[in-house]
């Protein structure tokens, strides 16, 4: 049988996992959540992070050109702050998004009762939101639980926090990573909730990173575009954007601020954060809409990076795949098209080589010579599958994640409100 | 309630149907369809659309770049024979793709064989098939059944031809234009399956028009290309694309060859095949795999034709807005989010209405004030739902078809094979 060596993704899919370690306190930050009643009573769904004076902030936001009112807000305190946000007030239960200019004086009055609580000014508190579309924030129930839930705050609750800002993720998300240059150690935590559209109701991936490496601003959001771009940006479920998207990196260090990108801090923070964002984006695919495969796709030999990833996102949005993986169908045929339609010009089909798990399936554009259905499904009936597209015609490779489509996603998606 | 004009496509949905005639013979063209046991006993599956000598013949092809073996035979044949084709021969049960160039082969030999029974040159033969990826085409079973097929083809048997190129359509689709200048008239007359990757196992969207209008070559490819662009460019089910899609012109009128488009009988022709060629599209939607619902999305108000089909085809395939359509759900949040996501370079989302029948669901960048879900609900409830997004800043329209995305999708696309 035609083999070939495992997929480079393939290898490392656990290897990713294993440095993770249960979320760690990050000297300078505190968090807290509570019960706020926003829309279900008796669940946590108002959490804040506390950041001290000396800290910065940097987001990475959804490019969706319909961005809520809370991402407004918030995009122009980090600007008129220079990035010195003190809290970050996260509310679930309602997205306040569609609300037009109404929606935008709610994120501004929550914010001003919370910098009233702590003592700060408005644009030192920055707004995020996930929920329900379209309905009016109920800012009375924000305001009323801020004092409480600022006075709540503590530098361990980071498990709570990730439960807080939870929508219909079936668990929450929080992780560490602790790196060191020499004497000096540091922690990088990170919770994060919902891939995207996972949730169209409660419609957004939101993800809060805090580091006590000493990083000036311009570094740090350099760095936070950088995880973003191979983490959050490489997975998908439907190919649905929210209104809501944010990321944030903080770094509470405040001595010897370092801009240089080639300073150790500065690369050990990069990786550390890669990692981290890679692994809570897999864990969002993973506690995807109705999924019940986790998908790997691989595409190399490609010229640049953007066919990869073009081939890449063509295939893990096209249904017919999804459903075919949903069904550990080996039904490459489906696979081939796909490719086929994702617009890279002069592509020679007869270079193609794709394989599932370390199968090729087919090349010379006909089925391989030595395809083994039995094993091909084989692969496909585990919970993590891993595709390989080889184009045959260039050094570029990408990987991005995603999950099948079954029953359950439609369940899910046409029942949610009623 | 704010209300407005119903929107253009709406009223005009029951009329474009209205001067369907059921298929009437073309001069100079003989059909038959019989069973060749290609993948099923007695099921027909193999179809010749026979053209008298003067006739010529134009085409559309898939734009995926894994084309399969008889496209890449077919293009050829148009090309070597300058249009001059005496046979069609489809085949249903096997897509002869992903064969490699044993495919072309299996192909050339398919067209070698009607050609000599029929006294041609094999280049006037143009192979289409449909069916199965990545199998051999059963050759012998094709050229064997050959010669009976060409002898039984008659003028009267084009509901036959239509229903023996149907793989898992549910009806066979077929219908005819009379048009006419002065003391002359003409007929058109088309039949078609599948529309894209609709059954994504018999993988193909196939439309043959025939018509006894005098017209060149170059103008009758002008005006096919026009009719496809409007017609079958504008529906989508999942946004898969087959690697066999064609679609053929075929006239047979042989004096006084009209070759400027301002003739009024290319003018009438034009206008024929344009709707026709509309309904069978419109057609194909319909009967789309597991589709309870037909959705016309037309989009006006853009700057250019681009940006508005960008936006509807984004609605066309967002899963969320397809399940929501499926549960008839008015959830607009998700009709926002995917036109955020649109790619729209400097969308004023303040500017954008968006309607489901003829009830305003948002405007403003909000929900629209006098806003009345149980209307709505009403309107979604129909078993053909118009939707209409107006983007404030043109005068382009332009309008897709779809249908919804449901359970019986998942359960026709994961469960096919087994």
């Amino acid at each position: 049988m035609s083999r070939r060596a495992l997929a480079p993704g393939a290898g490392a899919l656990s290897k990713r996992f294993a440095d993770s370690l249960q979320p760690i306190p990050v000297p300078g930050v505190e968090v807290g959540a509570l019960a706020a009643g926003i829309r279900y009573e008796d669940r946590l769904d108002l959490v804040a992070i506390r950041l001290c004076a000396e800290s910065r902030s940097v987001a990475v936001f959804t490019r969706n050109a319909f961005c809520a009112a809370p991402v407004i807000v918030a995009r122009e305190h980090l600007e008129t702050s220079n990035g010195a946000a003190r809290v970050l007030l996260i509310n679930t239960g309602n997205a306040n998004a569609g609300t037009g200019s109404a929606g935008e004086m709610a994120a501004r009055e929550c914010c001003a009762a919370a910098a009233h609580a702590a003592g700060f000014a408005t644009q030192s508190v920055l707004p995020f939101s996930t929920g329900v579309i379209g309905e009016d924030l109920p800012v009375a129930k924000i305001i009323g639980a801020t004092s409480e839930l600022l006075d709540a705050c503590n530098p361990n609750d980071w498990v709570k926090a990730a439960t807080g800002i939870m929508t219909t993720d079936t668990l929450p998300k929080a992780a560490s990573r602790r790196f060191g240059v020499g004497d000096e150690t540091f922690a990088l935590t990170g919770i994060a909730k919902g891939a995207g559209m996972l949730r169209p109701n409660m419609a957004t991936m939101l993800a809060f990173f805090a580091t006590d490496a000493p990083i000036a601003s311009s570094l740090l959001q350099s760095i936070l575009a950088k995880a973003v771009e191979q983490s959050f940006h490489r997975i998908t479920v439907d190919g649905d954007t929210s209104t809501n998207d944010a990321v944030v990196l903080s770094s509470t260090g405040s001595s010897c601020l370092i801009e240089d990108a080639h300073h150790p801090v500065a690369l050990e923070l990069a990786r550390a954060l890669n990692s981290l964002s890679l692994e809570l984006a897999q864990g969002l695919v993973r506690d995807g809409e109705g999924a019940s495969k986790f998908i790997e796709i691989t595409v190399d030999g490609g010229n640049d990076a953007r066919e990869c990833l073009d081939v890449a996102f063509v295939i893990a949005h096209s249904p017919l795949v999804k459903t075919a993986l949903f069904a550990a169908d080996p039904n490459w045929g489906r696979l081939l098209a796909a490719i086929g339609r994702a617009g890279i010009a002069a592509l020679d089909v007869s270079r193609i080589r794709i394989s599932i798990g370390n199968c090729v399936i087919a090349e010379a554009g006909a089925r391989a010579a030595n395809y083994d259905e039995a094993a091909v499904a084989a692969f496909m009936a585990q919970r993590d599958v891993v595709l390989n597209i080889d184009l045959g015609r260039g050094e570029a490779s990408e990987t991005v994640w995603t999950c099948d489509l079954g029953y359950e996603y439609v369940r899910i998606n046409a029942e949610y409100r009623s």
